[in-house]
């Protein structure tokens, strides 16, 4: 199954305006995948594809689209058609195509809703973003306690067909309080006469606050395996579920801008290609820019030792080494503490375990590469270049500084982020590119000071 | 509610042997938790709590334990119980373990595993690792074509116990062929009388081979929103089936060792605090060693302009500034491919519109960069410091050289992962470290080039 070589025959189709053809293959399709079609064609065919759709099929399609397109839509259709549309969609998928466009097209949307919808729509849309709240859904299935499980069976059966997922069914008390927690499994595996009270896990139910971080939430899912998890808000009323899938996204997305911001780029929520030339130099430019500033202290402090660099012009050409190997060093140590962090693996308590592993760590690693570069300085440099100036003595003084270099790096490589994490900023601004200033001052700092002592310069 | 509390609670219950507490307390837990309280417990305290926990939970928590923990547990306990717990583990739990264990504990667990479960177990230990094969489990419910809905809810009644999952259920011919996949809701919400083969989806079957690599599985649950995916065998008959949760870990790994590959580490199986200091030096120390010899050529490159550097010694202080401004404004484009290459944003074939766009975000950084320097060079350092050697053609040069520095940088680092990806290298390995090297050198040949004509040095 190769769906780019069936886009592109689409597109050829399309081209031809063999229409019926078209329909006949797309509406083969997963509704994912016609969606990740209509990204590749024109406004125009945007719309005459979406209206060959059968009914049903462009209603689940329009979930999936991307803003831009669920917009073209909007604007070509009728209010009816719209109403249709938006009762069609889960809360949490209005919510979230709202959320992304135009205040204008917002509020006919919310025209054509129906009021209870419009209501709920705008209840959802207030919670703060990255919240549970922002990311739930409110189609789920009900049941009460003295239920029994074969009323709760057709329950399901009657109810189900527009509820997001009914295989965790939520038991709650007649002003909605979450009493208990059933799965359909645990429903399907019991006698038909058992009340649902005696089915629910009722002890330890897992549950998240609407103001929840999402972040925490997907945690709670890659930690527990839950299929659902149930939101309540301030009085333990049952508000939501979040599921799996949108925990997936939630999952997906903390981890790009992790990455982002472990690479100085300011987090974007749109795709790559998806993003204009000034909004990428916009994410990128602020962080070049304060880190090209502060790499001229680094600056400053060759400057100040620029008379030991003139006496002794060989120590300038191991500079660019010690540095980099510093600021590698360093960022290896940050973000293997970020990631462990994001993970749960390492929490603040574990901070000085964190110091002692890194201090040997970075003893162990700043030996061997002290020892190798001793090594190579003697046999490469001076023995095979021949280069004079570069004595014992300067292959000790470049051994050494890589030590303290190392060490320093790995120490403040791993104490940032922890730190950050104390005074509640996001230990992923703690990464390489921060922390290769600061080892590089230090850096520099030892390497001057280790020279004018044993060099007598 | 907080897990470390309680954890604290019941450490001191257990240190005060107070095990009825523990007991009652413990059992309120959830697997997952328990699992977690195993890990901060001593050895004898391991066996201790585990043997005081009822069997079936017992069992549940075994699952989730750590392979130490899980072995201390199997060295100690008998045959027979061990061969209970192995029988009530989902097959891709115990080949999860087994794959952790040493060869004598694997043994011993085969031989005391029922006929059929050891055939399982040798076939699935057999699939390539990070395969479809090796996180499959074989526990899911099969359907016949020809059953009615009624039938296929009681087969689900009877038999899904002890399935993974039952929510999504397979409908297979005599020989295992895969015909359909028919969730539990489908099921629910049609008529007890109709065919399970009206039913089921048939047209676009998404599916996987053993051999299909595992973060390609995960992708299509982030796509689709999957539940459970299929994995066939090479004449398509169905031989296991992918759980959401499951998928969530190996997204969850993948990004880690991603991550990891990005900051110049050898990926490492277990989590930070459980990696002895060896084997931490072992995961940092080639790439450390790598760059460190690479970083010589830089220095080489500063060796052969050594002339005109000590009849322009102000040169010296830029050139941490231009190294790092560099290095970092190629990280920012490496890290921003490889991780929209990994979830799919982009691919290959965009080559030329990634080219496109890094040359036009590089020229506007790269012009940002030089104005900004140049500004700050005239004002700060010449008026305010009032550095004679500091002219307006050295402040040009420098500028100059931020602006070429920082345009190489973002091609180098665009198009390095996509050539990694087009040889069938892991691209992560193409992040900054590796693209600093290469953005130094090319840095500093332009630094000594311009300010050799400009200056005529």
């Amino acid at each position: 199954m190769n769906l780019n070589e069936l886009y592109e025959e689409l597109s050829l189709l399309l081209a031809d305006k063999k229409m019926a053809l078209v329909k006949a293959k797309l509406t083969d399709l997963l509704p994912a995948d016609i969606a990740d079609f209509f990204e590749q064609i024109s406004r125009e065919n945007v719309l005459l594809v979406f209206r060959m759709l059968p009914k049903d099929l462009a209603n689940e399609v329009f979930a999936f689209l991307e803003p831009d397109k669920q917009q073209i839509i909007i604007d070509a259709i009728t209010d009816k058609e719209l109403s249709v549309i938006v009762e069609e969609l889960y809360i949490d998928d209005a919510v979230d195509m709202l959320e992304e466009l135009p205040a204008s097209v917002v509020k006919r949307v919310l025209k054509n809703a129906a009021p209870d919808t419009r209501k709920l729509i705008n209840q959802f849309l207030n919670y703060p973003e990255n919240s549970a709240g922002s990311i739930m859904t409110a189609e789920f299935v009900n049941l009460r306690p003295d239920m029994t499980v074969g009323d709760a069976i057709s329950h399901i059966r009657k109810t189900g067909n527009d509820r997001e997922t009914v295989y965790t069914c939520y038991v709650v008390t007649k002003s909605r309080e979450l009493l208990g927690v059933c799965t359909v499994k645990d429903l399907l595996m019991a006698p038909d006469d058992k009340p649902v009270s005696e089915v629910m896990e009722d002890t330890e139910i897992i549950y998240v606050n609407t103001s929840t971080d999402q972040e925490e939430v997907a945690l709670l899912f890659s930690k527990y395996g839950f299929l659902a998890l149930p939101v309540v808000d301030n009085e333990k009323r049952l508000v939501g579920i979040v599921t799996v899938d949108d925990a997936i996204e939630v999952l997906e997305d903390e981890v790009t801008e992790d990455i982002e911001k472990m690479a100085a780029i300011l987090p974007s929520e749109k795709s790559y290609l998806k993003t204009g030339i000034f909004e990428t130099w916009k994410n990128r430019i602020p962080w070049l820019l304060l880190l090209m500033i502060s790499a001229t202290f680094t600056g400053a402090i060759i400057s100040s030792f620029e008379a030991k660099l003139v006496a002794f012009p060989a120590l300038t050409a191991f500079i660019p080494m010690l540095m980099d190997t510093g600021g590698n060093a360093g960022g290896q140590s940050s973000v293997t503490i970020i990631r462990s962090l994001a993970v749960g693996d390492v929490n603040l308590s574990d901070w000085f375990k964190i110091f002692l592993k890194e201090l040997r760590v970075s003893i162990l690693c700043g030996l061997t590469l002290g020892v190798c570069n001793f090594a190579k300085i003697m046999l490469v440099d001076r023995l095979i270049f021949k280069q004079s100036e570069i004595t014992l003595t300067v292959a000790l003084v470049i051994s050494l500084t890589l030590l303290i270099a190392v060490i320093a790096a790995k120490i403040v490589g791993s104490c940032l982020p922890l730190m950050a994490k104390k005074v509640k900023l996001d230990p992923a601004v703690m990464a390489s590119p921060f922390i290769t200033t600061i080892v590089d001052a230090v850096a520099l700092v030892a390497y001057f000071k280790i020279a004018s002592t044993f060099l007598k310069i």
